[in-house]
């Protein structure tokens, strides 16, 4: 199985990274990375440059999209032949998904509209203006069509659908060898759960 | 602040990118990656490799020192000017950490000594050979020494970091930036948690 991911100019990287991370276990998967530009990739942060040899349309199929987002979704929204390609390539797929902003990239695409689906909690509105129907679940699935909240939502729904993609043992095998047994020693992981100034700290940090 | 993760050939990409994620976001840290061959640095799936241009050596001091795990900490343990290098700069950090299989490299330095600590759990028998005491907890702190588990377990480590270098506001507020509010799909993530014949499938993903 062919599971493709297109990095852009600052994307970011766990967006990327920990959906990577869950599928590279996988039996039988492939995970490759594309990008527009050949070459090294520079991450949101600037720490982590990312060599991806791959221009996006030299891939004319695969199993499995993976759209990540961070600052990379503008690139990815305002390259129309970018936008084609993702059509282009949603027709063939058995999945179509995004994590975090990378569901703008889908809305922009045109392959959310009238769709239920979420994206990281700062880019509801914007989600919505695609004519998606934004739920602020964790991981959203309509048939094929997969979207993922923001940042680390991607390992979740990694999760979810390696089940979908093999079955639910090798799923479970995998969250145990990345040893994926959250305790975060806070929680305010939502905007459901955070007080208005923890959320306004939050929105500073972008 | 100055935090350096050392990335050697074959590193677990989750490992390194979780924390750096959570890191990187926090007010005044600067993250950077350090390396024994500065150039393209492989993970150990292959498909991510990452441009990390300074050698360990050139860094003579950090605030933190997080030691990522995965197939490179054969190399880290089998290089003694890196041991070395860690002991060193471990003298001068506020905090020494390790992810995974990070925390051989810090017991094999000799920095777990009598210390209790936390590694993946299939290297928990490893770490108990250099004299560390393994307890099977997710984040361990030992005054200025922090272990956690498994590849995931980074980011619940950065969070507790996060509030120690800063504040628990900035730490709440770094986890709902990055929507750090966990929903696996299934709850197989420990050992503890796991059917043997879950823990037979995750031990030959290895």
């Amino acid at each position: 199985m062919d599971i493709v991911i297109p990095l852009f100019d600052r994307f970011e990287p766990l967006d990327a990274i920990g959906p990577y991370e869950i599928l590279a276990y996988v039996p039988g998967v492939e995970v490759r990375f594309v990008t527009d530009e050949p070459g090294p990739v520079q991450d949101v942060f600037g720490a982590l440059p990312v060599h991806v040899p791959t221009r996006y349309d030299e891939v004319e199929q695969c199993d499995v999209l993976l759209v990540p987002g961070g600052g990379s979704h503008h690139a990815m929204m305002d390259d129309p032949a970018f936008l084609d390609w993702v059509r282009r390539i949603h027709a063939g797929t058995r999945f179509t998904t995004s994590v975090c902003t990378g569901g703008l990239v889908l809305a922009a695409a045109g392959l959310l509209k009238g769709l239920t689906a979420t994206t990281h909690w700062n880019a509801a509105r914007a989600l919505a203006s695609y004519g998606a129907v934004y739920t602020p679940e964790r991981v959203v699935r309509q048939d094929r069509v997969i979207t993922a909240a923001g940042v680390s939502a991607g390992i979740d729904m990694a999760l979810e659908l390696t089940a979908l993609l093999t079955d639910e043992a090798t799923a479970r095998a995998v969250q145990l060898y990345t040893e994926y047994d959250p305790q975060p020693p806070f929680d305010t992981g939502s905007v459901a759960k955070a007080p208005a100034d923890i959320v306004e700290l939050a929105r500073s940090l972008d």
